[in-house]
């Protein structure tokens, strides 16, 4: 059996992907698209330049992968610490804080990064523009269960989008300068304004309670 | 009486300051930080560099005017599209619309490319910090100007900074893709929301109206 030979084979590829991806994030924090080369990551990897490109070819192949890893992450971390909260209604401000500080470290930096580049590059556009929209669904998606909400009432689907554009504003005002405080309490304020015009959490769209302080059925 | 003279060639620096600034924005969005300097600057605008240099001894000088500049620009047109605007209720709509329109349009393309240059970069943060918190703090006293409302009201101030951030989610959300059907519905949503949750226009703190819906006060 060839299987206890090929494990730490594809253990040792995992790992270099994922130390190709880490070094990728920092690199882009750091330099930018413009000084993010496959030779510039394999370097911080500590991997071969070959080596590197086995994995990826190219550096926009590379800087796919990344952000598709850090949105995998991103929803895996939501999803554990959502777990922890506890049920019904006081779950919404925790929510509203996790989602509204989403975008406020060092991957949103990367990601940022990418996107402005993209904007004047049309390669780097073309390869992240359809994964930006995948991953931005996700965390929508997440989102929606997170505050145990259905889309189906009319307005709730904008209000989380809106929520999430709110927290890349918020990520946005972070970039320069610690804005922890200033958000702290637009959190708290929204997590209000959310709690009063989002249906209750499980209430499907047949039969509203509260409709007439949602706000939304109007 | 030397004004006859003076007149035309204060007349000629103003105009070749203001084409430096709109070559600035023209080279940020195309180029990114990395490209623009003072030389392909003065380039663009027709301008000897000795003349550019003259007017902006460095590019980030020359960055820092087109960002007060551009700030000033947004402003205005926020007030005279206002001007035309019909007072009261109906107010909110268009307002919001301007509002989270704000940041969909070149100026902001330009602008983030200097953020996230600057993210990375001491110098240009340095300059750059404090001028955002300026432009920042005249687009928030404009916001409340528009919508009619005190901040001194519990509530309204962070209601005013959510909505400036969210436009910026929403700059960044058309940045790789025409984003406008979907922000269309959350200008709408936004409206309604902030419709109910802030008090009437000219409202003051000591006797609030609907306090029963405002959701603020509570």
């Amino acid at each position: 059996m060839s299987t206890p030979a090929r494990e730490p084979r594809q253990e040792r590829s995992r790992t270099t992907r994922r130390r190709l991806i880490d070094a990728a994030v920092e690199c882009l924090g750091e330099l930018g698209w413009s000084g993010t080369t496959v030779a510039e990551i394999a370097q911080r990897a500590g991997v071969s330049r070959g080596a590197a490109q086995h994995h990826f070819r190219t550096r926009e192949d590379l800087v796919t992968a990344a952000v598709e890893y850090l949105g995998e992450v991103q929803v895996a971390q939501l999803r554990l610490r959502a777990e922890q909260l506890p049920p019904g209604e006081s779950r919404i401000e925790p929510v509203v804080d996790m989602l509204l500080n989403l975008y406020t470290g060092a991957m949103f930096r990367a990601a940022l990064h990418l996107w402005v580049a993209a904007s004047s590059d049309d390669a780097l556009r073309a390869v992240l523009a359809p994964l930006e929209a995948r991953v931005g669904r996700e965390a929508h998606r997440v989102a929606l269960e997170l505050l145990g909400v259905d889309e189906a009432h009319p307005g709730v689907r904008e209000m989380v989008q809106a929520t999430l554009d709110l927290a890349r504003g918020l990520g946005l005002a972070n970039l320069l300068s610690d804005d922890e405080r200033r958000r702290a309490r637009i959190i708290h304020q929204w997590a209000r304004v959310l709690g009063s015009s989002l249906p209750e959490p499980g209430d499907t769209p047949k039969r509203p309670r509260k409709r007439e302080i949602t706000g939304l059925a109007r």
